[in-house]
């Protein structure tokens, strides 16, 4: 392997070839430190010329390569497995905004662009780049597509997928594939671009995307909702969907051991209403016109669920920092539960009608099977994608409760599989739930995705042992 | 070919297998009659297993198959070649819709369903299927699909993929995939969706699909403006989206010879304003809120626009009449143009923003080579998407002038890829584009578009000819 380090150095120079193990270290660890990986060397290209160059080089040696953006992944999908044989190729150096475009509502970025970064571009030139993910300060934009993150704003402008007009590829065969369009319409073949997006590096490598951009809503106006049940939940984004029409942007439901544990746990917040409540929603609207009038509009709303007997009460934010504390109590929930202890996570979808029953089905099984185990469920109803995470009673060991990990999981994905859900909503496959999708998915889609793989990357060199 | 022929007749019904040409006509004729293929047979399966095996049959006897919706393309896509070896398949009778989830805003649909049926269903249960085309009456949901068709709501809704969560497909190994999800988000391998819509047929057959709907508008308006150039269009694009946020819904451009045109040759239309302007725009918004609020706004926004010199006049339609009769200019202008005589069609895009310059300097062009030529302007410009049509000079014949197709074509079409467009924004490339095509596209996106194609139909016998 001397020979094939000597041919990467020489195609990006020495110092942008790890092999140090100190140096290599932050690229083989995933950041929640569940699983440490190996590399052979950590590639650290600056362009896409250079990316193509050592993916033509790892193509001649054989060795396989594992696309790493911000390594914020949920599922071990940016990190190599531990024999030491493929390369981490870190996209952190393709940094550039090649072209914002405010009159095409446009801007090309290159893959190890922060997300952070673009969203600022794009408030610079008075555009909103809807991506929002707890990660946004350090994960990239190659990530963002090669994984199709969501995060909070899906219900309005859709996942990564639906925010991008245009890639740029190299492919497993090393050619550079520039599909950098900022069209809305091109009927002119297969959709390349979302073959890509979403296939966590298993293809082929993005290297740039056109993404779309909005113009900048004048207000964003938050509300904070209480309710009794999911069923109040689904009946109130039904009336929000009607009567708020685009306008809504964000539902994300909160059941009330969230906002417990928050209290518990995060320095700073309290509990914005006098009275417990079982179900919280956050409801964010964004506004192009008059925030004033947004505002009247709002409160007639709320004022008309509360009448109707459809919500017990509802907080609207006064002001960004009011609305930034409605939206820490939603942010904390992750943190919190992990701070309570060690628990079981699930990102899952179902039909939005289904979630109530969902919730009450599952919540009945785990009852009757690990009684006293807690639920911690939360996340983007608007979208059907809920953080259904179960904690261990408040008595029990977390470590005890874990080795359950694999009981739990099962029963939480066989009831996804019941109501015609997802076992990954937006967090991938990666290396985490690539045997147990198998379980779920057809034989026929197993196979389509097979030979679709084995079409585009023949040597099996790309992300190996990831989704597939 | 009888034995193959007795097997067809055998898995659906001899009166579902036309072999006579009385009957066949109609299936092997473009709509437009531009052209006119020949069938091996017509198969007219009725249920999803039905296409199953039918095209396990063609398999076996290596029989080719155009599948074929509402037959309405605009580009030879789906009918077949002359060579009387292929079958058409039509969709038409796989025509029910199978569920309609209301709070789920999803309605799953079969393949053959027209259009017309499926906004129908939608707006009975008071939601919007927002896809809208001019054959929406006779178009089907799978040949929507299969072309990823536009239409006139684009701009806020996307084309047909975007409208569209989960397909049953059946392969070219006459294998049934269900992918009937009716998930926002779904993070678990290949988007195998996305890869069938818009394959024009060549990857497979699309036999239902799950739809997005919408929660309906309490009001449409619609407005017809008056501007100097497309510059002043793209202006007051920019200010629509700024100002009316997502309740922008459409943005139609339409330059005086089109309208000219209409008053011309189709009955009972006439110009809406006193005086003649150089370009017009339809504007469109939806509303969720209040009419009265939303009319109150739009005349503010309209005053403001009119106050700063980016418009010259605007009409805003009082009521639904009103509103049809601006529509019906707008959708007469293909039909006004086509009475003219014959003339060169481009259904194309540009970034938006060039919109201006890629007018400008093609008309320039067309003036120069191809002197007093009519250009017939008009189309989606909140999408980039133009349909650049060319009529002879008013005193030329037009079957002199169409002569100059290939070169007409040649000069729009480089225009188009110097500006980074599309040749085909909304229509496909089916056979028409096929060849034009390998013009423009790079050749390693070629080569992907055919390992795609070699790996899902490696016997080559879905809709041959078409796209690739």
């Amino acid at each position: 392997m001397n020979e094939f380090i000597q041919q990467c150095r020489n195609a990006i120079g020495a110092s942008y070839v790890l092999t140090d193990k100190d140096e290599t270290f932050a690229y083989e660890q995933e950041w929640r430190q569940r699983l440490r990986g190996n590399a052979l060397a950590v590639l650290r290209p600056a362009s896409t010329r250079e990316v193509a160059s050592l993916i033509s080089i790892c193509k001649v040696f054989g060795v396989s390569v594992v696309p790493q953006g911000g390594n914020t992944g949920l599922v071990l999908g940016s990190i190599p497995d531990s024999s030491g044989k493929s390369v981490v190729l870190s996209l952190r150096r393709l940094n550039n905004i090649r072209a914002i475009d405010t009159a095409n509502n446009t801007l090309t970025a290159e893959a190890g662009c922060l997300l952070s970064a673009i969203q600022q571009a794009a408030a610079n030139a008075d555009r909103l780049y809807p991506l929002s993910l707890a990660s946004e300060g350090s994960c990239t934009v190659g990530g963002n597509l090669s994984t199709n993150a969501g995060g909070t704003a899906v219900l309005r402008y859709g996942n990564a997928r639906d925010l991008c007009l245009g890639l740029e590829v190299v492919t497993a065969n090393g050619d550079i594939w520039d599909g950098l369009r900022g069209l809305r319409k091109d009927n002119t073949g297969y959709d390349l671009r979302d073959l890509f997006i979403g296939a966590e590096g298993t293809l082929g490598v993005i290297t740039a995307a056109t993404l779309k951009l909005y113009p900048a809503p004048v207000a964003n106006l938050t509300v904070m909702v209480a309710l009794e049940s999911p069923e109040a939940a689904l009946l109130l984004l039904n009336e929000a969907s009607k009567k708020l029409g685009p306008t809504l942007t964000g539902f994300e439901l909160i059941s009330r051991i969230c906002l417990q544990l928050v209290i518990k746990h995060i320095p700073h917040q309290s509990d914005p209403f006098t009275q417990q409540y079982p179900y919280y929603v956050l409801l964010e609207t964004s506004e192009h016109q008059s925030a004033e009038r947004a505002t009247v509009f709002i409160r007639d709303f709320l004022e008309a669920q509360l009448n109707q007997g459809h919500i017990l009460d509802a907080i609207l934010a006064e002001n960004i920092s009011q609305a930034n504390a409605l939206w820490s109590l939603r942010e904390n929930i992750s943190m919190a539960q992990a701070t309570e202890g060690k628990n079981i996570k699930h990102d899952i979808s179902v039909p939005i009608s289904s979630i109530p029953e969902f919730i009450a089905k599952t919540n009945q099984l785990l009852e009757q099977h690990f009684a006293g185990s807690r639920v911690v469920c939360f996340g983007h109803m608007g979208d059907g994608n809920l953080h259904y995470n179960v904690s261990p009673a408040a008595e029990q060991s977390a470590e005890v409760f874990i080795q359950n990990q694999e009981a739990v999981n099962r029963l939480v994905h066989d009831q996804v599989h019941l109501f015609h859900g997802s076992i990954s909503a937006e967090h991938g496959l990666g290396a985490l739930k690539k045997e147990e999708i198998q379980r779920y998915k057809s034989r026929i889609e197993m196979n389509l995705m097979r030979t679709i793989k084995q079409a585009l990357d023949p040597h099996h060199l790309m992300n190996p042992g990831k989704i597939i």
